[in-house]
């Protein structure tokens, strides 16, 4: 099965919804990303379609943002 | 174990984000409430801190609002 990823910066916001997704998707059908530490993944998740953190990219392609925490602009610095 | 509950309003952005979280939680563990429809359930969802829809309140009692449909506000008329 394909995993999720779970997209974040490290934000209050982020760490919060992250503890929610992985309770209720499971720890491992997800990939946890933190775009603002790992900085070379910051362009996949904006090809995928990240406009925002936290966001979840399902196996689908679906990005769905949650809540929100920072926009990419933000995390780019 | 409890449930998730899934508010939404039927629009198109509710119904996508509706099927990518059936999917990742399961359709056992997610209630899926239409509060454009079921009217009387708008006031429990505000109370549990719903702001717009599509939004899924978990088992914790944390809301997570997805994307963006609509506004409480316009779901309320």
């Amino acid at each position: 099965m394909q995993k999720s990823i779970f997209y974040h910066a490290g934000c209050p916001v982020c760490v919060s919804a992250e503890q929610e997704i992985v309770q209720l998707i499971g720890s491992d059908r997800v990939e946890v990303v933190h775009i603002g530490e790992d900085r070379n993944r910051i362009d996949e998740a904006e090809n995928a379609g990240v406009k925002s953190v936290p966001a979840l990219l399902t196996p689908n392609g679906q990005v769905l943002h949650l809540n929100f925490g920072a926009s990419m602009a933000d995390v780019k610095g």
